[in-house]
């Protein structure tokens, strides 16, 4: 759930960047009392994610322009639907049209490529979930988009959950403590709410970092028999997480090794945005005040 | 040039949303005490941009931090060039990684692809342009990335330039106006030192828009062959902008129609970021108190 | 067409200076349940401008405030017009009566005074512009209020349009460059969506700088007379915007010399507030409940 | 004192309206690596206010300019003097410069103006004080050149003092109550730590007001016979505040009436820009190399 | 009267402080059709205070939960009251619970507990008066909870009045200047519509700070024998402010003692919150769709 | 660590509320060019915490201010001990000084608190965690000051982990589900890097919750019999975390029971401010300049 102050700060933050002092050839383009309908129509079919976040484009604009959603998000979608109505002054609806769908077409193309990958790993046990390479700006609405196409979000951020890379390890272990002791004695102080995850890029590393107690290890970068073996060798006692040259191709194949967890960056940072199109019809005004 | 506000502004909105408490991975694995040197080294070619961006993600999260960019936004550089050096406490270091590679990245992606564009249209006369089709909130950087590879920027947005499209010209043209005269009418309101820019999809509608008197056409998805003819029948009476299906591959072709500008939305939505790295070197403290 | 976000931002900003935390004199003096109704009337005849932004002035400081407005920007009044119908709790009409009608005092004012230039030269085809002398933070209301006094706006800021002064051209032609080298060159590096203005401060520099090809010269505190000369010399092939001296006296002057511009930094930094009033009405509250 | 965050704040917000995306023209034709030195040199007298504003309208667009200010705020200069200099990058020099002349001149021109007005009521014990009338967003930088040009602080915001006038008064006294017990009332909610200010317009509201024991009487707009009488009525129960008509050739005569402070809106809401320049010498770089 | 912008700032500080992407118990276990009604129900009795901010909590997180409060500001309520109804869809019911109920029992705490010293001072013709000891950004909410509770603010900030203390004297008197003339020295550039207030720690300093014609004389730690002695020595030519060691045991008979004004920092820095509980009953949506 | 961006945030919000336009008794009394020198003593021993907030309170008020802090966060001080120094203009020392003071007294307050908890359970395996109960708007800096005080850190928000209660088990029973398929049913879309907490009010609740595989099981408000009958239910089996009647009398014997954790609300919500005082050496300038 997006919550209202997020959607207008990123809603509003846009339109700063595309409109700081308004929209030139609208207002000498098109009459001030010209009305228009809009219809946001689908172009392919996919997932739908985004609703507040298009309505919110046009309601920033002008207040006086009413949007009307026909799907909730997270609902499948096809070729052809129609996905929401506006209808308010033509000037405005103009102005926020590329606002409002650069924001669901790239929200509805996260939740619609999630669904694939979600697909892919049907019947495995595994989940999808996205990763930090999210938009500088949109984690939030983004992360929001992968859940709404069924995939499951991992940490936030650098602040709310412990993931130990080879940098850390590279730290902990320059005085001759052992990785198992050295995990140990940062876990001391990590809070009681958080998993640990510990990254590792070999096999040879597993015992060690099993050995502290860690939550999750992370498989980076693991052909599909050390995957096997991984598994193998950490028999449910963390959860495991494989990473790293996963794509729709592959990750049915990586699913099925018995992980846990599949972590795809393609998410957010490669997904292609939705085709879904704004069609409007723009009437003069009856009056044909143009002012 | 990208003013001090505008920098400070993009890396704090990415440390609030990567760090908003803190890192709770460095604070609790990596000594306060320890010192860290790393070097942003090129694992492959390209051109360079975001150097004040990088360094200012360092400095925001730990002003003891201390960052030295080694070449000019714009230069170019071979893999294996370090192209800065950071040192300070080894937390901050970490803490900020990821944002002042992320960033570094894309820029520099940003440039060097708009740097091929360039060199794909050598010798033509045509220049290679921007697109509004930015990441949003990141359209003062990336239109600064572009111009660090040799590209030109188009508007920035809808304030500040005049882009007639066919939604305009149907309410312009409701009643009965001809184009020409419509056009003509809009164009009275328009600030003297704007240019007024309106996009074709067939050659039929040239003649019309360029009685108007209008500063620019744009040929929207037109064949080569339309192109040469629009270019002729356009005979220097207004600049000309070739857009839509524009590649590497073809941007060549493109520009020795004659057009004068090409413009090209995957500078910016379609970037791969160059690959660089961040090589850290962690020195646990003499004094070895971790706090 | 001011956005909506912009008309909150400069609303609350102009709140939360003058009234910080309340409204010490309201709270003590006016029972919370008295009620008000009031009239923004004309004490004297003008161009209206900023419905959006006095309505805004009492809609921020409580919701629960209506405002009629019964004009539309750009329209005209005369003295004794009521303009607008303010109706609810009397210590919000109270706190927020200076702040809205500063907003369409400043507003109007700006409007009128620029519907007076408009009318100074009407006939003479030469249109009235605004400059960058605007009131710090108010530039887009400001500019705003220049349109519906039937003005155009010059640039902006210095993001959105080339004016190259006297400081620009010293630099250019340190190393010998002539000023028509000099020109093209930099001009080789403008958005081709903006036009390039040169101030000029005498005759003798228009041939260079009409020989680079830029788009609008201003002649900049030239007598008439060589004004006209100036125009002559241009010929057309440059919009002439003169400049400096300009006053509802001289003005029609300037614009009978054939100059397509005249800008005039007057409209906002000397408009003078129209005289608005609010005359108020405040009821008791039957129920006489002061808290 | 200004502080130091409410300085940036002001900066902040004029640069990202002058300057949101950059300095097209500075970039275009400055040379990346030259350099200015700048002089602010006063083209007439005055009374200097703004020193602080003006060195950060220079270090706020880059860090790399340095300002040097040679007067303190408050001291009067000669024509010819110059005040400040400026040494740095040409391009960030040129892009802030408007910005900073602006400040300095509107702040010094207060100042002058104010001193103008303490000058002229000098040896009549009145004091000259400031209203609300001050620009919107530029109140505590307004206030302060008030100060700098010995001018007093009338209240700040309708939060930090208490000013009863026509419209509460006749609020106060709808249920039959008098004037005295109403003020009487009200005053019971005022914070001990403010004084309570009554305005009248006429002289025979003077004696109640002045029995409900409020701290200070406005006459407004009084004929100087009235004020002379209106001061012998409140013979010192009272601080007596002249306000309305005042201008430089009337406020000696309204101070001699023995009034104890005349209020000038004329300060802030009329004061003439100080003509300051700044005289910029821009060296194109001796390595020559425009970026 | 707390300004609707001002409640708006803190609620939504709030929020972005306790949900920053969300609330992730209340989405992985209460489905989204599911709808909740609450009831505000005190559990002891108090006077009331926040009924806005509490509205706002639940507003602001989600426009479609719709609150009434059906007491105001500075009523008293019995355990057991129902003091407000809020009805909408559960998740953000929940979400926001936390932040609306500590709003609303912090303010009502505070509003408590200073009706409980002005009770204690009833008949001496004191009043209660808050400090500056308030929590850090929330002190506009807090003072108006004082009001609510019959007490009365004291000064704002450092802003918006004059308080001088032993750190002030100790500068003023460094050059051998009597405290008398240094206090008049001072008060020549104080506002006029400012107090001056000194605060004094023995009887020995009030004649020379009577001298100089201060409006407040604060006594702080005065054991109630001196402030018996120094108000008969201030004798009504100054406010008297008693402060230091006040509590609701020793309130009466330091108001006892014939000071005008007790001001007590535990108003603000030590009220305990109120016990109010937020009863909510959530209903399974009865097509039961969980999403 | 904090990040700096955070401890600007607070300071600035801090400073804007309690000298929102400068401090008018510093400007009266002090003359500008008297130098301060004050140091930060502690009046009782403690635990340290907020040095850089302590620094920046004066950096944002006057750039010219140097501090110095002579001890770490977390180290701990005694009575008499100078922990920091502060030298510059007398004006901006004193108008900071409440600000500065606040914040670090605050922090260490907590620090200190938190450490006695610590001290009261040693040797029993529990860990001391703080909860939400944290001051709105500060949550991060009292975050920070639990871990200097050697507590952990609970979970930060309603966004980084889960926290099952009445309400929603509520929910989620409400068709009949048992409590441990409606658990495992919301768990399914639970971040895998997050723990999920389940708080229970009676023991008969826990063999369902166990049942479901959660992490955290929160005893709330259980006698001694019962959390040490509950820690024997649990075996081990999810970390025990007791809540509720936690006091520095009974949490010793609270985490003999042998649960893992001991959340105390006191930390934050009930720590006294430690008592250390600024000393401030005023000197008047040498040139006794005041201005």
């Amino acid at each position: 759930m997006l919550t209202r102050p997020e959607i207008e700060r990123v809603v509003a933050a846009a339109l700063a960047e595309d409109a700081p002092w308004g929209d030139v050839t609208a207002e000498a383009f098109v009459p001030a009392a010209a009305q228009a309908r809009a219809e946001l129509v689908a172009r392919e079919a996919g997932t739908f994610s985004g609703g507040d976040v298009f309505a919110a484009a046009f309601a920033l604009t002008d207040a006086a322009i009413a949007v009307t959603v026909h799907v909730a998000d997270g609902d499948t979608f096809a070729a052809g639907d129609v996905l929401a109505t506006v209808t308010g002054p033509a000037r405005g609806v103009l102005t926020a049209e590329r606002i409002g769908l650069n924001f669901v077409q790239r929200m509805s193309g996260i939740a619609t490529l999630t669904s694939r990958y979600v697909a892919a790993v049907a019947g495995t046990g595994a989940r999808i979930a996205d990763t930090r390479k999210t938009t500088p700006g949109l984690r939030a609405i983004e992360r929001h988009a992968v859940r709404c196409g069924g995939g499951h979000n991992h940490r936030h951020s650098l602040s709310d959950a412990v993931m130990v890379k080879d940098n850390h390890l590279a730290v902990l272990t320059t005085a001759g403590t052992s990785i198992t002791d050295a995990l140990r004695s940062g876990m001391q102080s990590v809070p009681h709410t958080m998993r640990v995850e510990v990254e590792v890029d070999r096999l040879e590393q597993i015992p060690a970092v099993l050995a502290a107690g860690v939550d999750i290890i992370m498989l980076d970068n693991f052909a599909l028999d050390d995957l096997r073996t991984g598994v193998a060798l950490i028999a449910g006692r963390a959860v495991v997480e494989a990473s790293g040259g996963v794509s729709l191709e592959t990750v049915g194949a990586i699913a099925a090794t018995g992980v846990d967890v599949v972590s795809v960056g393609a998410l957010t940072h490669s997904a292609r945005a939705i085709d879904l199109g704004l069609d409007i019809r723009v009437d003069a005004a009856p009056e044909a005040g143009a002012s």
